[in-house]
């Protein structure tokens, strides 16, 4: 049985889905009916409950994939298929504690809260006010509000964290707060970032092959979905040509 | 300072990469000269050690990515490139308990055992004791060992846990294990396969179509890397053109 | 100064584009006012015309690109980046006869023309009349009407050409005509196919390789584009995924 | 009966691919035994032919595809996947007269002397004396050879045609040459680049704007290969990651 104060995911059989926080009481619309909190709590994830219309939605325990395709965003958003490849280039995972600037929309600090697990960290800074209550309200759908811990700063004045297990810029001109970066990254640790056009990955190496970063890798990741029918298998006619290029470096102490 | 028993990865100026678990005396080749213990010992992760020849290496902490890229192989491996988003589509996070089969040479059971933190638990089958022995020695490497239960067995005969909250599928038949992975995984949960040829993709989605699985997905994912030289920016010259499509779906409850 | 008679592009500075055949008199509508055939018959190619409104569009003369690009169509055309392919695999040039099936709009059938020149032959064949009608209007707009020639009818009963130099089919069930494709090729000419799907390729392989031909090759062609902003080089957000699979074989004797 | 003169591609069943021009008597080594002359010129195209070891050799009219992927080279090559785009960008077809800079091996120069016809005119320029004299030998294989003339020329001196249908520039800093392309281009016609990387096709494009150049594009093309087995449908492991940049744009007359 469901508790309040769940999040679910209701996927009609067209695929359709909405996001929400069980309640005691209550309703909502959908695009085929009226769904009751009642008749969801008194089921379980991978269950049907039906619309007032007797169409059926599936009930589902939203992953980390589906968090992050869902939050509400004002902003780029960085994509499952970038996110990842961070993780394992970033090492996070439980324990982790991590600084990432801008939080944007809190698509990445979804992610990044979720591996650092309860005794890791996320320290996240953003200069606009507006985007950063916007990622705060897309974690207070989730439990993981807790794990982050929100700055609405200028990174230019540095970072107030130090020693920390890793790094990720996603500004648009990283280049500028690199000696910042450095100083709070422990030694040893990776840093990524994100970029969307040739020319700031031009400008990003340059800056960083004066510092003492090592191992600068370059990559983009495409992903190409297909069409599920047995059949007649094909990819899909249209896909994502380009979100960003990723950046890795570790920090290194060179003599 | 740097422990005795630490897994610790050397990398040469032109990039040559050696992983050691340091030891408190001795020494190792390589291509660029002998590299003592002792002097490892006295440094810091970032910082560099000199060969008896007195060339540069970079004493770095090995990331997942690093770990996964250098597992020691007798079977195709899964890929950062793919692994990165199978953790996010599977909803792998500290905690998780999952199921995998089969263990191949260990680089997503690296993976898996490293996001679900010290709570959660790795059961992975494989039915050649060859390959499972060489995943063993693959995550002994790491600390992540305990977190793995290696089964050697045929999944055939169904798998040992129930309740799992996801289950991964690298074996060439998967539709002949369906029943015994949906029996296994908890309601709502995710599963995932990989799969090289289209020929097994059009026979998986038939069979998942028949049974109690939603929200089915077929993915592949490109990786291309660039060569990180500010002034002449562009991709290398040769890129993996195919590993394998990924499948992914959802345990639901049919009425 | 251009004829009456000449097929031009209009295109505007935001890209908007017109295809017209030009008259002694009249005018036409686009969207940023009234052009008047008069005003352009005075020009050059390369130059520009004002519409009433003083809206600046530059006359160009269509390349063999453009005329793919704006033929009218009912049906999915072929694109650019699989026929320059196509000509080169299928050694289509000056004097070449050509065989293709179904005609479809007729956008490769354009090219087919193109390439031939005033010595080639193009035979192309469709079942749907609808089709064949609009491909000759597609035709008619070019000065390439003459070097083809349409029939509508059903390929199962053959081809009414043999010894050509080249075939390409794009049906549905190209498999169900290669002994008729094989008898309208001349020996060692190549065979080529368009087929979306991955069951389609393997139907077609398994086909192939029951009869003689030789150097059989998949492939596919993906193309990206990138936003011309020298100082903001980028890939645009989104391109298509997916068209098509190419097949290539030749006819070979077996003994 | 083929006829002595003829260039003709003789491919074992494994794949193995020889180039020969028919002589009247005479031998050559396979790495599947001797081939003769005499043999070969009793048959027509499309059949067999075996070695002294009685091995199988299929005789093949090299198509244009298998000229461009056969021309010895000294410098990187321009590929099919290219090549069958720039025709149709630069509308080349029977009749054109079009410029090209640099010749380097000459496997562009091929297809478009081989898609000019007997009427059209392939000036070709290149600085460097050794690469212009491959290009003619790879040429004098074909009968192409009498439409393309070769120049060993600084094109910074200008071109010695005016009022060509196309031009295609694959040189180091094209941006240096534009003037020179412009002068001799027909109005309206259309010009071409390759460049390797996004630094070269940033400056190209800060040049292209400041001229009278109009729809300016910038592609790359990506071409995947299959392995043709009917029941194991899937792409090949590696793929070219990165052959150059394609740019385009037409000659206009700003006002």
């Amino acid at each position: 049985m469901l508790k309040p104060g769940t999040l679910v995911m209701l996927v009609s059989q067209k695929g359709k889905t909405y996001f929400r926080v069980l309640k005691e009481e209550g309703n909502f619309n959908t695009n085929e009916g009226v769904l009751y909190f009642k008749d969801i709590l008194c089921k379980n994830f991978g269950e049907e409950v039906l619309t007032h219309l007797g169409k059926k939605f599936y009930i589902l325990c939203p992953t980390l994939y589906d968090l992050i395709k869902s939050v509400k965003r004002k902003t780029q958003i960085i994509y499952p298929k970038e996110i990842g490849y961070i993780l394992l280039k970033l090492n996070i995972g439980p324990g982790a504690k991590i600084i990432e600037a801008g939080t944007g929309s809190g698509s990445l600090t979804t992610a990044l809260a979720f591996m650092v697990g309860k005794e890791g960290k996320v320290f996240t800074y953003e200069q606009r006010e507006e985007f950063s209550r916007l990622a705060q309200e897309n974690l207070k759908r989730t439990d993981l509000e807790s794990r982050v811990e929100f700055f609405i700063h200028d990174i230019a004045n540095g970072f107030h964290q130090q020693n920390v297990d890793a790094l990720f810029l996603d500004v648009r001109t990283p280049w500028d707060y690199l000696p910042q970066a450095y100083k709070a990254l422990k030694p040893g640790a990776s840093i990524g970032f994100l970029l969307p056009t040739t020319n700031q990955v031009s400008s990003l190496l340059s800056h960083l092959e004066k510092m003492s970063f090592f191992q600068i890798e370059v990559i983009e990741i495409l992903l190409r979905r297909y069409k599920p029918i047995p059949e007649r298998l094909r990819p899909v006619d249209q896909m994502v040509a380009h979100t960003g290029f990723l950046i890795f470096a570790k920090k290194i102490k060179k003599t």
